[in-house]
């Protein structure tokens, strides 16, 4: 007999990346689309059975080798009563039942989990954190985002919604975020903030050096341009990171004080910064958390990039499979 | 054969308080000292010995019939290598092993357990969040302390640090804290730093109202005399407390994103204050924390008072138990 095989999906904003796995992780083959965001969730689950069945074709599988698909995406997924409370980036996804109606595609069964979630898990697990049982992963890209493994579990809180760390406040004063509130997170050290900050210090014409380069790319400012300006010396790039890393530094304090993991792992396009984000956040944990706690965590950039939330949903799969036979 | 029974001590800065109790956690006799804090561990040891000894007598009974006994007091309890790194209002204790000392001296097992991490288990056992499985504990007094119980269970973290969220910082350029940082949340919203900026308000004239109720106790400005100050009218007192609040309401807002519990118990003298401290902080977690998670959310005032740390290690002595027995 065959072995059985696996597909997970990381439902993404701009990305849609499937994987097929066998049943001890090897991956076998791996598509990726850009997420038909804006045409509704018939649109959204005919991409994912597409995928799935792309990936099956890939490998050379029938169809009837598929045991069952794992789904991770962004949002407010109801762990309890099992459905996507809200989407930030894919409209039309409210109240969406996603397992449901994806298993009624494929006629298997289907695992959904908020992307952070999953993420964290498989850094847990095969990543960066692997042998930690203790883990706080936080993704910082166009938004922030964190998922918590704690005591070797996911852990969702009362409903799903744990791990909005983008929305800690931590500059009461600060700029409006999408959520209404002012000076969340996410609206001082995301990649997006970031790249706001600087295109406002354009537009008050400083920053030669980081002019130069968005000029090179088009006009063009991401959060990279800006981490490159300062690497170069552009003194107004170098503060727009400082800020952003001493905000990020504050909110790390905090998480790490209240939860003393062994381990916090960045992941996220921000990350790719390197030693640049890392030593400073490194010593803000160091010289604010509180001793014991700083002296227990080490801090550790994400290894698995895009594969993170796939790999993880791909370990919820293999748990739930394990509790079905036992 | 008469049934077993169990001493619970709560080990503070300024009282220690210790029951005896039966199997059921029904509690025969009690007993509260003042804390012989500054006369070092051996002081220490033989005071947590004789309340013991005391709770016994005065419930008739003999030595013979104590089980166990369990500790839980202030400080970093490292709860994988078993011994406390350091208290903060207790001197000496640093490197304690309270639990091997204190059974070399009574002859029964001895369990220790952070003292906030205790109230929280007691609380979500057997006082206001029971039958919750995600609680966040909030103690606002002299410090701010926090315990989490996590589907179900306390959450220690990786070495059994976590629940600092009295040193959350939420106003970095804020007051020095006694942990060596600026803008820590006790040093905004406990009770200490209302006391603290009441004291600055008489000190530069303001505040007729305060400096009466003041003047009628002797001088002395607890955060129970700005409170009652803020209500009858005073404005000096007002801001204070509304300051404190704000900051706590950040706190608890950052909490509530990164948690996701079913429930906030805040305790501590400072909780006192009722729908004064309840009213606004249920506004702040409406208005700031992110929708799903704000709507799941209840906070509720402590139920078991200086109870709530004992009952806390009598649920865990008797987890021990059944833990030995099966």
């Amino acid at each position: 007999m065959q072995d059985k095989l696996y597909a997970a999906i990381d439902l993404g904003g701009t990305k849609i990346y499937a994987v097929l796995a066998e049943n001890g992780g090897r991956i076998l083959s791996s598509v990726r689309y850009d997420t038909q965001a804006d045409e509704g969730p018939e649109a959204i689950l005919e991409q994912m059975a597409t995928s799935v069945r792309e990936v099956l074709a890939q490998a050379g599988a029938g169809p009837d080798r598929l045991s069952a698909v794992g789904v991770c995406l962004a949002g407010f997924f109801d762990w309890q009563r099992r459905f996507l409370i809200q989407s930030p980036n894919i409209h039309g996804l409210e109240q969406f039942r996603v397992e449901e109606r994806l298993s009624q595609k494929l006629r298997v069964p289907v695992l959904a989990e908020n992307d952070a979630n999953a993420a964290a898990l498989g850094e847990a697990l095969c990543g960066a954190a692997q042998g930690s049982q203790d883990v706080l992963y936080l993704t910082v890209s166009t938004g922030i985002g964190a998922g918590l493994v704690l005591g070797g579990q996911i852990y969702r809180g009362t409903r799903g919604f744990a791990g909005e760390a983008g929305h800690m406040v931590v500059k009461p004063d600060g700029f409006l975020c999408g959520c209404g509130r002012h000076g969340c997170l996410e609206t001082v050290s995301s990649g997006t903030a970031i790249a706001r900050m600087a295109n406002e210090a354009l537009q008050s014409g400083k920053a030669a050096l980081l002019r130069e380069l968005a000029r090179q790319q088009g006009g063009m400012v991401s959060a990279a341009t800006v981490f490159r300006a300062a690497r170069d010396g552009d003194e107004t790039a170098q503060e727009i990171i400082s800020e952003a890393i001493y905000y990020l530094g504050i909110a790390l304090v905090n998480l790490v004080n209240v939860l003393n993991p062994e381990i916090v792992v960045i992941g996220g396009g921000v990350s790719a910064a390197g030693e640049e984000l890392f030593v400073p956040l490194e010593k803000a944990i160091q010289n604010y958390a509180v001793p014991p706690a700083a002296a227990s965590v080490t801090l550790r950039q994400a290894t698995l990039g895009v594969e993170a939330g796939v790999r993880g949903m791909l370990c919820l799969l293999a748990e739930a499979e394990n509790g079905r036979d036992g």
